[in-house]
């Protein structure tokens, strides 16, 4: 007996196509008209925004592909046809106001799976590098229980918020910041907040603040592939991930974790960098493995993706990153792994903001 | 004008008060039979499972005690009746077999709220010294998205289900294990929960598995205040926690939220550990505080809890961490702790199971 797919298995494939310019799916942006199915062939209507979209061909292929995806479609027909001006009024009363203003180059999560690896520093550092060779840098802290990124810059709240959306804090060589602890009246104040509540505070961090346009905003995720981890990969239209581990077999194991649902969700990784790799005894000269040899090899390979550094544990970084200075930091493999990482992931030209939002 | 308080909040009160014999709370255990309000009056009726229960005083006590904590009200009258045959049946239809099987002497939970300070290590260490005693010993692995605990001890599974309920795998020192990582075909499998399914998976391990009589269970938190370490503090009648730290300010600032944390849901904390606390070079005997000085004396304050002990970074410890040959390693810094954490939390005799549920 034939599989015969249901509109439900439909929207849901299609949820995976976000519209370039707006950066969100085109079922959550009421682009998906109609769906009908006739046994194995499934016709889709989509509407586009404005006639002469540029990126019509784009979405037509990305439609048919995703929808060609679901079990039991033979064939997929996708018509298209454009918004009335009264639909495309009503698309941006319910797009948030910092939509129109944000124009996001590149958009990359640093996740590691394992807690306690130094995604935090990590990110941090990257930030600051790709910030000094002149490229405008954002860091969306999606760790939302436990925010390391403004302690690590010396910022701290509260944020304000304005008509168009809620200003980030920016860093002293300019980063711009958004954290839950900058919400916060006191760093320490616990955030008790079950799962839905944080991914919305993610997807609100990336839809309503006013982040500009951007070479590179940097996503520090949470450990763990539960809720926010799901909700960043999921809602936010990554290009794509960098993992973080460190040499021990046992976070490899849960980074390999990591690796897994990155591929299971289809977000490309990028590389792969091994954190607190040795130590230099200052006596001797000498590096020592003090978390043991190195398993980074297996997340390498089972990504399919290069180990972009080996970086080192070093007092005068843990120093800088306890007192809020992270940004004067400066070291080899840090500018190495960011050389590496622009080779990999070029800035790109963000998308302008199509005219009829204006 | 005054604060009426609502038969809710006299409800939700309630649920803090725990059967020491059931480990449930009175609520869920449908021991609440009435409340009544009158004005700043309260009147609860409360059905013990049996006549002449010995523990009818204590729950009176604390009952009355939960009451009176809700704004508003003056006084509180408990009244106490007994279950009937035929409501003392359907609690225990409704009480998982394993339940009457389980006697845990101590259930203390390892906590940090960052991840990666060897939250899990220290707990795998304490349970192998606390069994090298002469105590009966398990460990409940919270972390369901990055657990490390069947690693570290070298076990797989899968763990078998019987009539009674879930089989733990023993350690090769007899430590009974349950996690996660126990139920996958493949221990880096990615174990993509949200945060309701997280939750009732820590409630079945501590429901649903055949602990048996154990002195100490512990309790492996995952990093974070969200779902699962909220779940493990309101719904396991937890006698305390441990808190794990590392000496960076950072890790100070998160595990401080946890503090805050434990002592908004009123959850004692019985001591602090500083983890990583310094490296000894194996060429000159010098010790580098490689993370930094210590800023774990202000956790200790902020928690009103003495620190418990400062342990070591071993490259030795990692390498049989690594190899699940953790019960293999000793040093003089654990066996201390463990010495300390039995002032702390002595062994305490389980009450022994009702007559009526045998």
């Amino acid at each position: 007996m034939k599989n015969t797919p249901t509109i439900e298995q439909i929207k849901s494939a299609l949820t995976r196509v976000i519209d370039p310019e707006l950066h969100k799916n085109i079922v959550d942006l009421g682009m998906v008209h109609d769906i009908q199915i006739e046994e194995g062939h499934v016709k889709i209507l989509l509407a586009l925004t404005m006639q002469g979209c540029p990126m019509r061909n784009q979405l037509q292929e990305q439609t048919q592909a995703a929808a060609a995806s679901v079990a039991g479609v033979e064939c997929v027909t996708v018509e298209l046809t454009t918004m009335t001006e009264a639909q495309r009024q009503q698309l941006k009363d319910k797009l948030s106001p910092a939509a129109k203003f944000n124009r996001i180059g590149r958009l990359v999560a640093i996740m590691s799976g394992k807690g306690g690896v130094g995604k935090s520093s990590v990110t941090a550092m990257l930030a600051s590098s790709l910030k000094r060779k002149g490229h405008s840098v954002g860091i969306l802290d999606a760790d939302i229980t436990g925010p390391s990124i403004p302690r690590l810059f010396g910022v701290s709240g509260p944020v304000r918020g304005v008509p168009m959306g809620i200003l980030p804090v920016e860093s002293s060589s300019g980063i711009k910041v958004m954290s839950t602890n900058l919400m916060l009246p006191e760093e320490d104040q616990a955030v008790i907040f079950r799962g839905p509540i944080m991914s919305s505070t993610i997807r609100q961090y990336w839809n309503d603040v006013l982040w500009g346009r951007l070479d590179y905003l940097l996503v520090d995720l949470p450990p763990g592939t539960s809720d926010a981890t799901l909700t960043a990969m999921q809602s936010l239209p990554l290009d794509g991930v960098l993992m973080v581990t460190t040499p021990q077999s046992l976070s490899s194991m849960v980074v390999r974790k990591t690796v897994h649902m990155a591929q299971e969700l289809k977000v490309p990784i990028f590389g792969i960098v091994e954190n607190m790799s040795f130590f230099t005894c200052p006596e001797t000269g000498i590096p020592h493995q003090i978390f043991g040899p190195s398993h980074t090899r297996a997340i390498s390979e089972l990504a399919g993706a290069p180990i972009l550094a080996y970086l080192p544990i070093d007092p005068h970084m843990t120093h800088l990153a306890d007192t809020g200075k992270i940004e004067q930091y400066e070291h080899n493999a840090y500018q190495e792994l960011t050389e590496v990482f622009i080779q990999h992931v070029p800035p790109r030209e963000p998308a302008p903001a199509p005219p009829w939002m204006a």
